[in-house]
């Protein structure tokens, strides 16, 4: 590996890590100010801090369970395979839980603070729900970006360039795979929560939403934070981590000895860091309605680092880059970077439209409620649906034209541009989970209506943006996905030999094994969300039985004279959570290695199985990110006032349709993401092992 | 073509259309011996003659708009195909309009008939519903077998045999254009009346089913007959005709000049119909659980059929055939031919088991009734999720053992093989709507409570029936659609050249516009699902506010002083459902013809998007007829008194999702199964007309 150039890369990678500095300075700032804002009476911190300490236990618990796992998968490592990709893996996982951690622990200074502000204004309470999420997105592209570069360049020093960049691919499992666990642990628990909570709650007992007389509610604010701050932290930390391993990879193995095509990654998403802070002070000084605000927060962001990219791309590749022979200009790969850009407003556009209460599909499903519960849920299984059209159509041009402008690579800097855009975007995901979390402390602290009010109103756009942010999630990790496939075929080539001779394997439709290996990987989100719901209905279940056992054992709860044992909520989906993750955690690892052991299926079929994940993982995910949010703010919409409002038969059929959206968006859904990218990375860590 | 041994066709062929008349004979046996039992007392006459006139008018009304369509289609293919090809069209229009109708009439013979049987006993029901089904079998198939093999052996004597082959496209294309929408229009049209009918009169007015009180049972029932049996009918004649058709394809393109390989699949159709003879001849002389006496039937015409072939082979194959080189004896090909046999029994028995209330999935939706609409519908999701296992990786099983053995025409003849077994089949799925619209005329009639207690057990075996027999249809047609598509690559083969070359196009998973027409195609069966229940839930909110009118004008319908107005809610769903199909039908059509004349997609995308679709479609549609079925099933089981029974929460929560699995496993799942196909043989016909 003489001819990297070694300055080169060292000063690229070297400025990406001082953006994400930068972004750690500012975030620490950032943070600063929030905690400085006031926290509220004696009562509402009293509530955070019960809230908080329910949500430490359960992180705590849930690294115990997972550490076990990954101390396992670090020794099977470590002898089927070599001790950096073994340590690389130990880092990814560390650092996704950590990543979780920090998710959390942000939530939860912010929560509280923002519950104080909207007693005052709405637009302060935005702003604090808004810092307290940008907090959590700058630290988690800060720790992905200097994790990935510190290891990448300790590895470098310590076992060479080639194995440097195979040890990546443990990295990349490692926060995958922690990920999977942390987005179904978090996302079992807080829906688990959240649906018993309901079900008796609402639909039974005619409560509101965080009624402190309800038994579940102190384990459904909990969830909040484990499952939508934590698991979502973790996610994205995976989702940007694994997106430039992908990148560096195909630089490494389709453009050999070239650096500038491994540092070109890390640039973007440095650059990228100084765009997101651009975002969040745009948000922090402009007026408008919220949703207007935040999206110009995302624009701001995003024409910044267009702006940056261009100086960076013709520093990098003066005079352009000879991919297969050909050679493309600076500005063809520009092009592919703005791909990215394009691609994350574009899905933005398109899932804004499909889940905010403002548009035909959510008050088609509002309308829908008024003839029963049933019309409802065909309505927004039918949203759901529709909802996939316009953004695989959309991820389908991005293909077309990254690969025209670059090939593979083209792809891979697309897929890195957008997720450059992580930090603002998460600042949007964080800011739901905070003000729903401000609404539930809110009432419980007994606060008067209207600052539940703020806060709902605030929620309603949190809505929208969690789900307009699993859709950049989702569309962005497809994309990811293909990226890695490409590693993956990449892969075989450097390993595999017939004769002694390379051998290279065709993955063409007329081949039987590849058409069976996309059936076996288009099975795979089938089963893996199937478990996942599974998992939710059985442990609401629980929890629907508990309370009512509680409320039958104590008449007084229902009065106020007795209070509800919120522990025993707590613990049944704690125990429910880490005990029902495991299974769909572990499946697409078992699906891979079996694929890979059987003898009739080997190489293609997997290869077929790895592309099928990603055809229907996305589907599959989209139509249930987008369906669950469409089916909770048509929940919203009703219970602003519209056909009947809160009480009405309609609000009761949109309460069952926000309910059963829960699992779909909250677990099952977004836990795909990071599912199609550990099949996709086992598969590429165990060619060496297997073929 | 002077290599085709004529005799050796003209005499298989023949072979063939005696088998088809020889069951057309035994059908009109069975039809005479239903027609001589009883129909019942005047009132009971009455009304389905009510049901009969409403089924009629429907169709009627139907074939018209469909006319107007298929005569475009007609003008279109004659002017920019062929004439053969068109009147291929016509041909396969005209028989699977035709199927449809005489569904239907063997349906309203059979229903009234049905509950008079019942009447006096269950097993007399038991034989009259499934004979009725039996004729449909049996008329269906015979009519399959007869028009493919006249139109095959006229266009070989008038325009030779490479056009006749050819022609036979257009016979595909036009049974599965007018089957989707015929499927689509029936399953809009039945599913819109049922859950108008249940959503007012089962969970608001506490009706039971079929109360004449309620203004849309007639609409209900007359959904059944256009809905179960007619779209039924015509869909699988489709699924017939198009693998009998895909079948010889791959023969005539793969294996040129070899005529036995072309009557092949003529001869497995021909001796199954004697299988199914005899399977009905079991069912009406055995004893037992009407479960098990049904699955009685089906081994039995599996074994004769199994035991037939093996002459059948070795007679057409005596020294084996030649397959790329390769020969491949004829026990080889008689083991393709089994594996389509033992891939029924799979799926019948596994769908069996998810839809069945007598197991766990079934009872676990139940179960989760128990804490409300929202778990009831997350478990049902879940279970239909689950379902997709098993098929599928038996479908890969399959593909990899008849690919083993005969590469892609030991598939095609497996599929053949799998569907040889449809006349048995149908029997079991004909038998459903019949003994559902039995208990309607039997509750309308007030006949007795028993009465209905022996039309409704039989009611709950008739879902699962429909349940397993859609598994079948929507199995065989994915393998059916895997064939299609290597025809779809080898006539590409045969036409394309560049530079004056034949050109081989590659559909190499590592090529951008592979994995953009595989998200392209995977996208149909999503969008085409979700246009298809916005349909039912769109009908079905305005039958529900139709009747809620009623009911409010004349309060004595409630109190049975006033008569409803059936005919209101008949005539909204009737234009409902006329109106609403066109779109989803329509879809595929314009989907395929546009990626083709799209500049930057063409031939390797649409390849892509073949397959793209099969892929996704076999998942979404089984995932949705077996959770269909489980969930209807789930309400059966707490209506025989579990958990509550009848008037309990839970029975609330089971309508629910009965109700929402009504769309699923009657208008959108099994539409897919044509769907798939028309998407196939449309990119099969365009060929040379845009590559």
């Amino acid at each position: 590996m003489a001819l990297l150039s070694l300055t080169l890369l060292d000063s690229g990678v070297q400025l990406s890590m001082l953006c994400a500095v930068i972004g750690l300075i500012f975030a620490f700032v950032l943070i600063a100010i929030v905690a400085r804002s006031p926290a509220g009476n004696e009562r509402m911190r009293q509530i955070s801090g019960a809230v908080q300490e329910g949500a430490k236990a359960y992180l705590n618990r849930q690294v115990v369970t997972i550490s076990v796992i990954a101390v396992i998968i670090f020794i099977l490592l470590f002898i089927f395979k070599d001790p950096p990709t073994a340590i690389g893996f130990v880092v990814g996982a560390f650092c996704s839980l950590s990543a979780g951690f920090i998710g959390m622990r942000i939530a939860v200074i912010a929560n509280v603070r923002t519950t104080q502000a909207a007693t005052s204004s709405s637009r302060r309470a935005l702003r604090i729900a808004f810092n307290g999420g940008a907090v959590t997105g700058l630290l988690v592209v800060g720790l992905a970006l200097l994790s990935v570069s510190i290891f990448y360049t300790a590895a470098n020093k310590m076992v060479g360039h080639d194995m440097a960049i195979r040890s990546l691919v443990g990295l990349a499992l490692g926060a995958s795979l922690i990920s999977v666990f942390a987005r179904l642990g978090g996302g079992i628990y807080t829906k688990a929560a959240d649906v018993g909570a309901d079900l008796v709650g609402k639909i039974e007992q005619g409560f509101e939403e965080d009624d402190p007389r309800n038994p579940a509610t102190i384990a459904d604010n909990v969830g909040d934070n484990v499952g939508d701050c934590a698991g979502m932290a973790a996610d994205v930390f995976e989702t940007y981590a694994v997106s430039l391993i992908g990148a560096i990879l195909v630089g490494a193995l389709t453009l050999v000895g070239n650096s500038a095509a491994i540092i070109y990654p890390f640039v973007l998403g440095g650059i990228s860091v100084l765009g997101a802070i651009c975002g969040v002070l745009f948000v922090n000084v402009a007026n408008g309605k919220p949703a207007a605000v935040l999206m110009g927060g995302v624009l701001t962001s995003a024409i910044i680092s267009a702006i940056l990219f261009w100086p960076a791309t013709h520093y990098l590749f003066p005079t352009g880059l000879t991919i297969a022979g050909a050679t493309r200009t600076p500005t063809q790969l520009y092009f592919a970077s703005l791909i990215g850009l394009v691609m994350t407003a574009v899905v933005v556009a398109i899932t804004n439209y499909y889940t905010s209460m403002r548009y035909a599909p959510v008050q088609k499903i509002a309308r829908a409620s008024e003839t029963g519960h049933a019309t409802n849920i065909i309505a927004g299984l039918a949203v759901g649906q529709h909802a996939t059209a316009l953004p695989v159509g959309f991820i389908g041009i991005a293909i077309l034209l990254s690969f025209h402008f670059a090939g593979l690579y083209g792809i891979a800097i697309a897929v890195m541009s957008m997720l450059s855009m992580a930090g603002i975007i998460i600042s949007l995901d964080s800011f739901g989970p905070i003000t729903d979390n401000a609404g539930g402390i809110a009432v419980m602290s007994n606060l008067p209506k209207e600052v539940r009010a703020v806060t709902d109103q605030l929620d309603a756009v949190g809505n929208t943006m969690k789900a307009v942010t699993k859709g950049y999630a989702i569309a962005s990790a497809g994309l990811a996905a293909l990226v890695l496939f490409g590693s993956y075929v990449e892969e075989l080539k450097a390993h595999v030999t017939r004769n002694g001779e390379p051998f290279v394997f065709q993955f063409s439709l007329t081949e039987p094994k590849v058409i069976i290996g996309l059936f076996l990987g288009g099975l795979l989100p089938f089963i893996f969300t199937a478990f996942s719901m599974d998992a939710v209905g059985k442990a609401a279940g629980a929890v629907v039985r508990e309370v009512r056992r509680q409320l039958k054992a104590k008449p007084g709860i229902l009065t106020g004279q007795d209070t509800p044992e919120y522990g025993t909520c707590v613990d049944i989906v704690t125990k429910a959570a880490l005990r029902e993750m495991i299974v769909p955690a572990l499946l697409p690892l078992v699906f891979v290695v079996a694929v890979a052991i059987i003898k009739p299926l080997g190489p293609v079929v997997l290869g077929g199985l790895l592309v099928g994940t990603i055809v229907t993982g996305l589907f599959v995910a989209i139509a249930m990110t987008s369906g669950g949010g469409a089916w909770d703010n048509a929940k919203k919409f009703i219970e602003e006032g519209n056909l009947g409002g809160k009480g009405s038969f309609a609000h009761a059929a949109s309460v069952t349709g926000d309910t059963v959206g829960d699992p779909y968006k909250d677990t099952a859904g977004p836990a795909i993401n990071p599912m199609i990218k550990v099949v996709n990375i086992v598969a590429i860590l165990i060619i060496p092992i297997f073929f």
